[in-house]
């Protein structure tokens, strides 16, 4: 059965899904999966037991197993939900046992060396449409998907060209069944807004946090209990999934780089500013970052 | 009327509370006073004719006004809500119209300056009691104030050896009344956790925002729609008062500097880590970086 990407939300989208990894990100899209009855079967394939265990309990899928040949075979749609340097394998792993037609597509937060890693190891009649839902929580795991984690969001496709339209239709449908709006980016490009808006964000938060972990102890439980105000805010980003972010920092090292280049030069200007005492240029600098935050709220986004 | 601050909370603590400035945190305060009856009078002294006119038609105090000296007439409490950098002035143009045993009480994020500044000018027969609330949010001036902003939040109050024991109970008791738990700390001590806890992440903030403004035009537009991914919580931090924050910086130079310094530190060797491919140190430090997540849930100041 194929369905359509204009089918009436009432029939489902997929025959049958297979979620290889079940966390946050795979999590959500199964809870709204099985809530609007999308896909005719599903099945997560996850290496824990405890979060197969945790799937099945939360009923986010009719079947878990731990063999990912297994989770493929007769799956229209597979969607790789694990950290990023586990793809190519996984698509060594599962390109024998792809059915024609099949589509694989993606979670991941770059999406250069996604494609690099996972194109080579398919077999010509599937289909790969990488993307990247911008949404998330500082938790990991099942339990911490959420229906509604997508709602109002952006989804990023990033197809290389040539690849089949009725294909990209179809993810960019099962995305918007899950309240996102779908965008199309060069995966190029995708990984130079990402360093900015993402990466670089959560490199920042991380050496912060761990600055304090550093300190002595004394200054670390005061560090701690005074912590509403402003640390708190980067504390919760650096509670992100180690492995996934560890995976994505080493994928996507040039643009990351190259904005923590322009970060340092930053703020290597301000330091001396302060050092100065050259309260113009601080206070110019702050209003000019206050508009940012008008605008993201005019964007919908805060 | 003088009461001891282990009064009936029915019967007001203050005669006359004096706001200097009707920002965010004084206009909580004053939203507390007021809900509570806490002072038998209140005044507000602003510089801005449309913080004072909110005032009055918020029902923040009784009285407004732009003079500091007609403020502080009759105040048994003054309490300081403006930037920093005005203290002393302000200092200076109130002291000769302070009663008796009248509390003078700030509520700055900084706390040796503010002590150095102020002291040298108020008369024998005041109390000074230093003190800065761990509370806010990103929004500033009169409307954005908040009844709830305190509960449960520190408040550290920082009086010099030797300063009168009931003028610092007076001053616990209010902050008390407004649902916070109040901790003492020498000021030089203060300024070293605060440049950690707020400070830093309040300048590593406004840096990356204004990274990322001095994109390009179609790049800056795409951080903004994109924001969701980790950027968009620097962006409220960045959204706070910019005088406010310059004079932060100006006045807790020494602290601020040497805590950038640690963090620069911190960040060359993440950086290095990345250019390297050395995975298994980020995943090191991402673990880490959790465990104080979790130190700031138990601490109940998440």
């Amino acid at each position: 059965m194929v369905l359509s990407p204009l089918a009436s939300p009432s029939l489902p989208l997929f025959d049958r899904i297979a979620y290889i990894g079940i966390g946050l990100i795979n999590s959500s899209v199964a809870r709204v999966v099985q809530r609007d009855r999308l896909a005719a079967a599903t099945v997560a394939c996850a290496r824990s037991a405890v979060n197969r265990a945790a799937a099945l309990h939360l009923g986010l899928v009719d079947v878990v197993t731990s063999d990912v040949t297994e989770a493929v075979t007769g799956a229209d749609l597979i969607m790789l939900g694990t950290p990023v340097s586990a793809y190519e394998s996984l698509a060594r792993m599962m390109a024998p046992h792809l059915s024609p037609g099949a589509i694989i597509t993606d979670v991941g937060s770059v999406k250069e060396t996604v494609i690099r890693s996972v194109t080579p190891h398919l077999p010509d009649h599937v289909h790969f449409v990488p993307g990247h839902p911008i949404a998330g929580t500082e938790h990991s795991g099942p339990e911490a998907g959420l229906t509604e984690l997508f709602v109002g969001r952006w989804t990023i496709l990033t197809p290389p060209a040539g690849t089949n339209p009725a294909a990209i239709e179809r993810v960019r449908a099962l995305w918007e069944s899950c309240g996102a709006r779908v965008n199309f980016m060069n995966p190029a490009h995708h990984d130079r807004v990402l360093a900015i808006t993402s990466h670089l964000p959560h490199l920042i938060a991380y050496t912060i946090v761990g600055t304090a972990t550093d300190l002595e102890d004394d200054m670390q439980h005061e560090v701690i209990k005074y912590s509403a105000s402003g640390f708190r805010d980067f504390t919760r980003i650096a509670a992100s999934d180690p492995v996934m972010w560890r995976d994505i920092f080493l994928n996507n090292k040039e643009a990351v780089l190259e904005s923590l280049q322009r970060f340092t030069e930053d703020l290597t200007a301000l330091q001396r500013a302060i050092r100065w005492g050259q309260g113009d240029k601080l206070e110019d600098l702050f209003t000019r970052t206050q508009a940012i935050r008008r605008s993201i709220i005019e964007a919908q986004q805060a």
